[in-house]
């Protein structure tokens, strides 16, 4: 049972908020930019920023820092977002149609290049540039334009059987919005991203910060 | 400056995706259930999990594992997702119509009392059961609704701009899905969405896949 162990994952996490950082700073006439200024504006330890931009392979120069453009690249190149990647999104729902026209993609060098869905409504459209499909011929269509990832959007009843058509497609990479834990086989890679994540964080940390506030305002009182 | 720290992220970020498994456990008619099956189910060692679990307080008892019941409660409750919590959400758009239509929010006692938006053929309209009003009156009306938590969906350019006005409303916590790093007061706690991190995740665990395969068929072909 060999499985990808991705040891570094909050690094990798935090790269893509360097990246926007970095490209602003660069935007506004810098060559050079040290760890501190990154902590700084991502609100990190400073030996945090150093550590997580050191799995890129790049090393930043005492006082001087990280020559800019060199960063950008060794950032993207670790992320393999120097280069095009295509990709299809199955459901073009409210969550499809808004990650179509994530701006941002076009960075990270994803082109989303079909869409499917099964509202007649919208096949034969164009969302954001990008054409929605009939899914029904949707296996045919992956094979002939020879892409390997997919954007998985539709509702989560569907979730399953949709994983299963773009497997027997040659789909060797998933990204699944729906709340199912996909049966895959080993060769297909599956990163699920989950909002509920997300919320169960920003519950605990409102949680804290209501906790730090009462203390400080019983510290007060006494 | 103090600062809310959280150490046990990641262990935090998990624990929806154990309440849902353990959910469709009971549903299946079980009363106990072992951290070796939850870890199966979510491709995690058992020890990391019995980690993870035991933040709630929770300890599972030799051979019989946990009270299903009892452990539901107790990630509820660490999350204080076992009482409501109600919300706004700003901009909606495709993003924010998504998030609205999201079902798995009720269960975590996640209610978004109002939607805002600027545009003239939204404001009045009922999407998923939620008003959307006229963002002109936003601050009033958040005030007035005694709302305390923000979803924020609106075009980034919008982002900083309006988490003015949300935390002039009274708003101390935001839930922030535009790429802006926000600047509020200390008092008021932002989480971050950030699609961009999921996909660097993902394309970095799609490579090393890749050089996993590449390296299995290579062996093969000596």
């Amino acid at each position: 049972m060999a499985k990808v162990k991705i040891s570094a994952a909050p690094s990798i996490r935090r790269l893509p908020s360097y990246l926007h950082i970095i490209r602003r700073l660069q935007g506004e006439g810098n060559t050079f930019i040290s760890g501190t200024v990154i902590a700084q504006e991502l609100n990190l330890e400073p030996i945090q920023v150093r550590k997580d931009l050191s799995i890129t392979g790049i090393i930043g120069r005492p006082k001087k820092g990280y020559p800019i453009q060199a960063l950008i690249e060794a950032i993207e190149h670790f992320l393999g977002w120097d280069s095009p990647h295509d990709a299809v999104l199955v459901g073009a729902g409210s969550l499809g149609t808004a990650l179509l026209g994530y701006g941002e993609f076009r960075y990270h060098g994803l082109r989303i290049v079909a869409a499917f869905d099964k509202n007649p409504q919208k096949i034969g459209s164009d969302i954001h540039g990008v054409t929605v499909f009939d899914n029904v011929n949707m296996e045919e269509r992956i094979r002939s334009l020879e892409v390997t990832t997919a954007i998985l959007t539709v509702p989560s009843v569907h979730a399953q059987e949709t994983a299963g058509i773009l497997v027997r497609a040659g789909i060797r990479g998933i990204w699944n919005f729906t709340n199912v834990k996909l049966k895959v086989p080993e060769r297909v890679v599956v990163q699920k991203e989950d909002l509920s994540s997300g919320y169960a964080m920003f519950c605990v940390m409102l949680h804290a910060k209501k906790l730090e506030e009462d203390g400080r305002h019983g510290a007060g009182q006494d």
